[in-house]
């Protein structure tokens, strides 16, 4: 065969900074990462899309972001701030990506410029995807408002919208920048969205460090208790770990292995069944409970541990199963998440499953029988959350 | 400051591969490529979408094609075609991109599986963006029809489609998977086709490699008169040096500068100031002249080497300049070219000119008072192309 191989290798390098009040006066952490990449003769300027829920708990947030950049001029900042309601619904509507797609260009933010998103996961996702692909790849940068950005999804390297009802069909794999974990947004958040990322946490402790699933075992009333200590502790771990995974041999998740889906192939599928009424964090709760107990039923996973994971998820507050994630037979909704969860993937399915706190093994089959047991199994312990039914 | 530096290294490999007849029955290379690629218990399928102008000239290769995965069924083929018309107007229209997305959704095209496009450069931007941020990137083929698409555009990295009157707003770095350049296409191409993709052979090696300045101008009569070893021997040169500029230190042009861009910041103009009705190549060819006309008033390059080149881009039977490409003040259309080049690229405006045939000089100003010269200067040498204007 004639052909010519072309073969080469980029590098993505990124910062993520651990802050309290971004925008205080006193506080120059993005003065200097601005400072340090200042292209010479040029203007570079900066676009910002916020999270409507994120406006409104902060009222003061965009008078101070303009008295801050009046301080540090370092980028023109856009004083038309985009404001986009939150919450997965940002995802689902192809209308808002043509608005901040239009914001890129009405106010000219090239290669050289700036776009920053405050919000949620899903407010992150929708401008990491349209920053990736305007003027194929602009500057991103995420301050993320919830545990569950600051600690995952905010800080990896994946972007995307939902589109034909499933979840994150249009994305790219492309790093930001910077994201800056700013801690003050975390104080307003509610009792929900507060808890909700814990999950992750829980999740990426099962899967690789045991040490981890004590620490927060030991913490679980403080971290309920919003202890501020112990919240910021927990995501600078789970942060790392995710890290530490995203600069291992597949970053851009080119094989089928991805082994930081522990239990999210029915929560992905749980959140659409619900319309997004149940949180991500919550539906990854109750998929994490749904692959421990099936680890166990399985005999990869002595039951005795299986018992302390589901333990500690109830003492955290969370429902550990749903009406919807009953399963009947082989045409129950939630098994379809396992066919959508190869299919986004691609090739065989591969599946996480745990042999140890802090071990996992992956499998390619799943029994729908076993599933069966382990949903019946999880609706005996389950107790209805307060909080969530309120 | 307190920050993780999160850095790592994605390695991009692809294939260009030169054939003839690649649906022959006969012909085993894009079998040898996917047996190679083969993933055990999985269905990979393969999803086609066609330039409209290539299925009406080639009206028996849907048979073909099904009868060459009749014999090599190495992929599942999905015997949907999809036909979508080429050209420029392919990148315009976002419903085109719903189309192809659509297809790629209801067909089940997973990360493992293939979409694969047959056509100009265009249809390959159009169905490259699409698989680029299908599931956060699908497996392209690439199959180019055109002397443009075969020694330049498509066996590049890039791909996009248009927005707000913009050429490529959207898009990404994403190389394909593989390329097969399979001259049988050339040979049904109207000659303003043929002739367009030598624009780009002239432009590459006027920065890079004088010798094939020097092989372009003694073969331009074989290649006007479609000598078929001549043109392959043009686009396979043209496509290596294009690869190993790709392979240099910026593959996805973080920078500013972008070499291979000589001469196009008026070229881009000028297709969007026709609505496309001058091909890509017709005003590279002009952008050429103007540039290079530029540099020779600018005291950069010596005047008998610039008018080496104009005589060269004439033989070819290229038109050198356009009424619209004609300068009057700081306010004519073909001067925002400059300005929309700057933003794409961001940062300072960097523009490439010649110090000689095979040597350029970046700049990062451009005097309005010698573009209007060098223009007004072309006008003067300009022939009418009786194939253009036919």
């Amino acid at each position: 065969m004639d052909y010519q191989v072309q073969s080469f290798s980029v590098k993505f390098e990124y910062r993520v900074y651990f802050t309290s009040a971004v925008f205080d006066l006193k506080n120059e952490t993005l003065y200097s990462f601005l400072k340090e990449r200042q292209v010479p003769q040029t203007v570079q300027k900066m676009l910002f899309v916020i999270d409507q829920a994120v406006a409104d708990k902060h009222p003061r947030l965009k008078d101070d972001m303009i008295a801050w950049f009046n301080k540090y001029p370092v980028v023109q900042l856009v004083k038309e701030f985009l404001i986009i309601p939150g919450g997965e619904g940002a995802k689902n509507k192809p209308s808002l990506f043509d608005q901040v797609a239009e914001a890129v260009n009405l106010h000219g933010i090239d290669r050289h410029s700036y776009i920053t998103a405050i919000g949620g996961g899903s407010i992150l996702d929708l401008v990491g995807y349209v920053a990736a692909v305007s003027h194929r790849g602009i500057n991103h940068i995420r301050i993320p408002t919830t545990v569950l950005s600051q600690n995952d999804s905010g800080i990896g390297v994946k972007n995307g919208i939902n589109r034909f009802g499933k979840k994150n069909f249009l994305g790219t794999f492309a790093p930001p920048v910077a994201i800056f974990n700013d801690d003050l947004f975390l104080t307003t958040l509610d009792q929900r969205n507060w808890r909700a990322g814990i999950a992750e946490a829980v999740k990426v402790s099962l899967i690789k460090d045991a040490a981890f699933f004590d620490w927060i075992e030991m913490h679980s009333i403080l971290l309920l208790n919003r202890d501020h200590d112990a919240m910021n502790y927990l995501i600078r771990h789970c942060a790392e770990l995710h890290l530490q995974h995203i600069a291992g041999p597949d970053p851009f998740e080119k094989g089928s292995s991805r082994p930081l889906d522990f239990g999210h192939w029915s929560a992905h599928k749980l959140e659409q069944l619900t319309n997004f009424e149940v949180l991500h964090g919550e539906a990854v709760a109750m998929g994490i409970a749904l692959d421990t107990m099936y680890s166990s039923l399985a005999g990869y996973l002595p039951k005795a541990k299986a018992d302390r994971i589901l333990q500690l998820l109830i003492k955290l507050g969370f429902e550990i199963t749903h009406p919807l994630m009953q399963v009947r037979d082989q045409d129950s909704p939630v098994l379809q998440g396992l066919q959508e969860f190869r299919e986004h993937l691609g090739g065989r399915l591969t599946i996480m499953l745990l042999t140890d706190i802090g071990a996992g093994k992956e499998v390619n089959e799943i029994s729908t029988a076993l599933v069966i047991r382990a949903a019946k199994e999880l609706s005996r312990y389950n107790i209805q959350d307060p909080v969530r039914n309120e």
